[in-house]
């Protein structure tokens, strides 16, 4: 078995090297900007979307230089997660103050650098997935489809679409059904297509597809469910954002539902089924395996 | 010669037919959200950048089917002109009421569902860009292609960045280099781009883009000089937008630098560099020629 501590610590490392070194310098004419974009980019976060994107990437494909190749695409991911945290925390979003422990981008650099932020690192994310000169050897089409399943996943039939809905639903009593489809947009789209991106890159059939995305949908909801939990048990402290914003804003969640117990059920039935999902799969899937038991069992 | 008012009519109505038929529906679950988006889509506008695309792509190819294969790549353009007016107009920003003789999208939606609306035209723009659905005989590698070529123009090295520094430089003093360096980001970018990317779907030569490249830049240009110049001269009712607002918010332009009559000679000038560039062209460029002089003859 995999000691998924030691695995994130590695990948995390890789992830955060390879951003680094992928994202734009803050110097020249846009130096300002792009010191605000890294503020928000290395301020901290598990890296849960590229490390997916790799180990989805690992698990179809035999050779050892994989990870390196689906970098981009995972640094991709990981700028468009940044930047739908930044919108989100806007006053006229969810209004945070803190996130990952640090002020949140417009509380540092004000809201219409943090908007611009937000607007750089999603057009970023598709510059790197397009860019010649970090194409690794993925051919000209397996890359388009990676675009395609990014921005659809993102994009208003997603997860910008998902917060619309959140949004809307604030203060308002939502049905069970309208929650779950608000999740599975809002969080579960971009994780499935961190997934697919990973797999197609490594040049996935169809069956594997089929497989990886209902194992992502499954760990997307899993995930989703952990975050409404994490948010009634945790202390601030603790999760390095505020705790008990969904209740502070009347927002529907699983546990306001189901209560504490039964959601922590739901979400581990949740991972099991993303687990079936991997049966295809030889232990090169056992990097996302681990990954999927770590999504229920995380305390931040 | 071509009769610009005649082209101009009826491109808009090819591109806003596309436009309709290429985005998402208000139906479903984001019925909601989707009706913003296309309010602001709808609402008006010249339709430059589209209408640059399918001219370039016209020019490049001798194919009379060619308009219709680079559609939903003028749409992408349009969508991504659409976001950055909808963010520019946001309170943080600019914090204009009027856009094209309308409410702003934040006016009329609020400010959340406006960021959203932003968000969701600006990735559906690659979502567009990628989708098999759309290639219309487009390769792969031409689409990734355009897919960067608009990436990069849209980002942070480009409208982005250039929004970011004209924030920034509001209520300072800035040089002309730094007025530059603001227009050429900010309107310039895309401008290129959507010639740009119109060529690339034509399957362009390196000396066609190149000579590409240096019309866009140059009408780009002129586009916003003129634009500067439109803001000093016009009234409100005849812009569509709140007129004098450059100079209420004390920003650097053409206009405040040079005064109104050498900037209208500087914006001539750029049009002649611009069709200079054109002098490899055969007359199937005659609908580009005719776009650079209406560009600075515009009154709105």
């Amino acid at each position: 078995m995999i000691d998924i501590k030691n695995y994130l610590h590695e990948k995390q490392l890789l992830v955060v090297q390879a951003l680094d070194k992928l994202m734009l310098s803050p110097e020249g004419d846009f130096a300002d900007h792009v010191t605000c974009m890294r503020y928000s980019l290395f301020v901290g976060g598990k890296r849960v979307r590229p490390i997916l994107c790799l180990a989805a990437g690992t698990c179809i494909s035999g050779k050892n230089d994989i990870e390196m190749r689906l970098l981009p695409v995972a640094c991709a991911l990981e700028c468009i997660h940044t930047y739908s945290l930044i919108h989100d925390d806007l006053p006229a979003m969810d209004n945070d103050d803190l996130r990952r422990g640090h002020p949140t981008c417009h509380k540092k650099y004000g809201e219409a650098e943090a908007i611009l932020a937000g607007d750089g690192l999603l057009t970023f994310a598709f510059d790197l997935l397009s860019n010649p000169v970090h194409a690794r050897g993925l051919s000209d089409s397996a890359r388009l489809a990676i675009v395609h399943t990014i921005a659809r996943a993102a994009g208003s039939l997603g997860m910008v679409g998902g917060q619309a809905l959140d949004m809307d639903g604030e203060g308002k009593k939502l049905s069970f059904d309208q929650l779950k489809t608000i999740h599975r947009n809002k969080t579960g789209a971009l994780i499935t297509a961190s997934v697919l991106s990973g797999a197609l890159g490594a040049g996935a059939d169809a069956d594997q597809l089929r497989a990886m995305q209902v194992f992502g949908d499954n760990i997307g909801l899993a995930f989703q469910i952990v975050d409404d939990l994490l948010d009634v048990i945790s202390t601030t402290e603790e999760l390095g954002k505020t705790a008990g914003s969904d209740a502070r804003h009347n927002k529907a969640t699983y546990p306001a539902f189901f209560g504490v117990d039964k959601t922590r059920k739901m979400a581990e039935q949740a991972v099991q089924t993303s687990l079936d999902a991997l049966s295809i799969f030889s232990d090169r899937a056992d990097p996302l395996r681990a990954l999927a038991q770590y999504i229920v069992d995380r305390t931040k």
